[in-house]
Parts: structure tokens; sequence; C-alpha cells
């Protein structure tokens, strides 16, 4: 399975591809789309649709799981991490690629083991987990890629590798499975 | 020129298409998209961006003009209704649609000519500029829908029927017909 973590913003939009086939998660791709170069924020739109839409035609991701934040004391600004958050979704919902959100929280709970780890703890673990050494790292990742891998690994670490498919219930595997059961 | 105005939701979304040439405004079709009967916020989104393509798709319209709240004061809530916009602006973006944001202010000012009128009179101005006559208006006009004109309303009364191509200024016009100038 390979999945695509975004960590959506109107200056900044991370994105991190992982492919969890076989033991343990590796990293396809990272990077940063830096969207402060343009003025108008219509154009910052279209560019993360675009550019969301280029990597998954370029690695084809089985799901997709976003960043959210549940609250923000400016009103303003929520309103425009709205708009970048949609652009990421429609690029994927147009290539039927099912999303996921992820509060801030859940992220760092799933890749620190705590829900108020620094942005730095979380660069850290998600260099760890993904065994990203400092030689093969370029472009000394940042904070927004380190921030979009984590939401990729929060998402296989809670779904498993099957991803979002696999039964949410018990029951409903033994529905979907009747053979299994013995009577 | 035709024009699509939207007043983007992610309840309801009102869109209304007019058509500025020849003589007057008119109208070629309003509606309101209900989507307040999908749970899924996602769903809710593809379905603004799939049915404004399908609206572009069918009149073609030269530009779009958008309603815009600039404050709000439930973070939540602008969260959800910047995604509502990118969705509509995304749709418009994607058939290289120029789009134009106006606050409702400015709307309201533009049709009624007060800033503080209430939806009760913007409707009833719309209705009167468009000459949409009772028997006419089989699904008699919603809030949304007249919202939506209004803004189309707005566009045309700010940017003349040439639509936004026109110069920016007095200046500008000069440069760009330097032949009328007389020495």
């Amino acid at each position: 399975m390979i999945v695509l973590g975004i960590d959506p913003g109107s200056q900044y939009t991370g994105y991190g591809v992982i492919s969890c086939d076989g033991p343990g998660e590796h990293i396809l791709e990272y990077g940063v789309l830096r969207l402060g170069r343009y003025d108008e924020h219509q154009l910052r739109l279209k560019k993360i649709y675009d550019e969301i839409t280029a990597i998954a035609a370029r690695f084809c991701p089985d799901e997709c799981a976003i960043e959210m934040p549940v609250y923000g004391s400016n009103p303003q600004s929520m309103l425009k991490l709205g708009r970048a958050q949609a652009a990421a979704m429609i690029a994927m919902l147009n290539r039927e690629i099912p999303v996921t959100e992820y509060t801030p929280k859940q992220v760092k709970k799933a890749v620190t083991g705590r829900g108020n780890a620094s942005k730095e703890q979380v660069r850290y673990m998600v260099r760890a987990i993904l065994s990203i050494k400092d030689e093969d790292d370029n472009n000394a990742m940042e904070a927004d890629a380190s921030d979009a891998l984590a939401v990729g690994l929060c998402h296989v670490h809670r779904h498993g590798k099957g991803g979002t498919q696999r039964p949410a219930s018990w029951k409903s595997f033994l529905r979907a499975n009747p053979d299994i059961v013995i009577e």
C-alpha cells in the first residue's frame, strides 16, 4: 500500500509518500510546496491542486491522510487553511483516492507516543521510523515535510497496512467472512 | 458575457447564471445545491466541485463571481466555509474561468444601494433587476440562489459588460491604446 500524507497550508504545503509493502515503512518522496511566492491566493490553491494531482499521478497512492487542525483562534486564517485543505482533498477525490483526516494531536501521539510533542520531536521520530540518514537527506527535511510524513505514518499505524478497507469491527469481519465461523 | 455567481456553503451552495449580452441582464438558470443530505463533509466538497463543473460545462461562463464573507466568529465554521469556497473556485480555475471575490457588503451595496440590506431586500432587487415574475418562478427563489444572482450582478455592475479584462485605470488604458493620445 502507498500512502500520501499531506500537511496543507496556504504558505507551505508539505507532502510525503510512504510505501508500506514489505517489512516496515519506507519513504518514496517528500517535499514542500512553497506558495508564499504567489501573491494571489487563488493561484496558490490552483498550485496545490495541480502539484498534488501530479504527485498522485507519479506514485498512484492507494490512500491519503491529511492533517486537519480542529481549532484556530483567527477565523480569517481558518478560512485560508480550509481552502488549502480543500484544494488537496479535491485533487485526491477526483482520482477516487480515499482521504482520512487526523488532528495534529492524533498524528503526534501515533508517531512519538505523546500528543503534545514538539515539531522537532516529530521530525526526529519520522526520520528514525523511516531510517532517513543525514547523508541521504540533501535538502534537510523541513517541518512541513516531516509533518506530512508523520500524518502518513499515523494513517498506516491506525489502519494497518491493509488501509481503511479492513473491517471496522470483529462483527463486520465475521459478516464478510462467514466461512470461518464453525457452528 | 455570461457570469456565474456563486454563494458557497457546506450546507447550501447557491448559484446563478446571468447573461449580459444585449440591453440589461437576463437570467439563464439559478438554483441551490442541497448538501446537508450528505453526512460526509468530503462528499459535499466533491458534490460542489462536480456540480459547479457541470454548470460551467452547460453555460460556458466567461467569468465567475463568488461571495466571500471576510469575518466569522466561529473558526470551525470558517474552516468549512473556506473548503466549500475552494471547491467552487477550483472547479472554475480548472476551466480557466477568472474568479473575482466580493464581500457580502459589496454585493448588497451593488444590488440595493445599501451595504446592510436584508436578505429579503436583496431578493426583491434581484427579481426586479432580472425581471423575474412570480409566475415564472416555479420553485420560489431561495435566499442562497438570490444571493448567488446578486454576486453575479455585482460583478457585472462593477466591471462592466466587458468583464475584468478592461483596464484597471485610465493610465493603463492609455498605455494599451497609445494611438488615442494627441501630442
